[in-house]
């Protein structure tokens, strides 16, 4: 991007921009002008909030969550039921089930996946901190709640094998139909499950 | 959005960056998960350079546009074709065409352009200032560089009355297929302009 005129600092702004998920180089451009446009609304109160993120989030030793606390919110919350471990490939992932309400446990983030083809094996996963976890005589069950792909259920085996010692029920979410989804555009595997496991209506 | 599991601090977060263009609050999330990822290498220095543009640019008085300085780098630029003013609707067209290298003079922002339907008058843009500059007498020429829309060209039309009583110049952007267009995908006012004002080979 040959544009000086715009000033330096724009321009570091701009290429900033850039680098976010969802922004390329020509939205991260109009990205900046709004928010030079709406700087006292929107460009300072950002400012000031990603600071804030810079200063005070930590990664909860605990779990693995992001959050200004260690432990995080949810370790700390005595409501949560502690029979119950979640596993989940990602923060974000902990998010949604959050946002579903599906269950009130305690998460394990795991961050990431075993992949052969990216190079991710067992040690660059966080796998020791949740044996010890979930060797805690309180937890019953651990709900493996990684994705449905091939590295998503290679690592959801590899995690019922390292835990098989210990006595509790290891498990994995449902396949089916998505509630709202449209049989048309799904695909033949969760269909196939979806109809294995029918329930009765 | 009823998750306050991932703290005020990420909440705020998140609801900032939904407002901003190009991000809604799924995208929103996903990008703040991955800023508070990079935090040193991209969260840190974007709020630094976010706090360094509240800060310190400015809209420049003389053309409209946004710098660090007042007037901007291109109202100072010396070298510049001090005959010709090109007008332009947003900082973002002014961006646009500084990128093209399409002509080396100073611009005009008008902040807008005229709209019925958006009730956006005369007294809305930057008209006033237009006449002030466009009346200076090394101005030879004014470019109209504005949408081919149909406020784009009704704001044409009025700023061209506008200046009708100063000895200069007023011309437009011509129309015609864009480099690299391909003829298929064009719209027929596009095509028939280009037709009419083809050239010799």
């Amino acid at each position: 991007m040959p544009n000086a005129v715009a000033g330096p600092e724009i321009e570091r702004l701009i290429q900033l921009l850039a680098r976010m998920p969802g922004l390329g180089p020509r939205s991260a451009r109009r990205a900046a002008l709004q928010l030079i446009k709406k700087r006292e609304s929107l460009l300072a109160p950002l400012a000031d909030a990603m600071r804030v993120a810079v200063e005070r989030i930590v990664v909860c030793h605990e779990c693995g969550n992001v959050d200004t606390t260690d432990p995080c919110t949810i370790c700390r919350d005595e409501t949560r039921d502690p029979t119950m471990l979640v596993v989940v490939e990602d923060v974000s992932d902990l998010w949604a089930l959050e946002r579903s309400g599906a269950v009130k446990a305690r998460y394990h983030v795991l961050g990431g996946v075993l992949s052969a083809l990216d190079g991710v094996r067992p040690e660059h996963l966080n796998l020791a901190r949740l044996v010890e976890r979930a060797g805690d005589p309180a937890v019953r069950e651990v709900i493996l709640a990684l994705n449905a792909t091939v590295d998503g259920q290679t690592t959801a085996h590899y995690v019922t094998e390292l835990l098989a010692h210990l006595s509790l029920t290891v498990t994995r979410l449902a396949h089916g139909v998505p509630v709202g989804g449209e049989l048309d555009y799904l695909d033949e595997g969760t269909l196939s499950a979806a109809i294995q496991r029918r329930t009765a209506f």
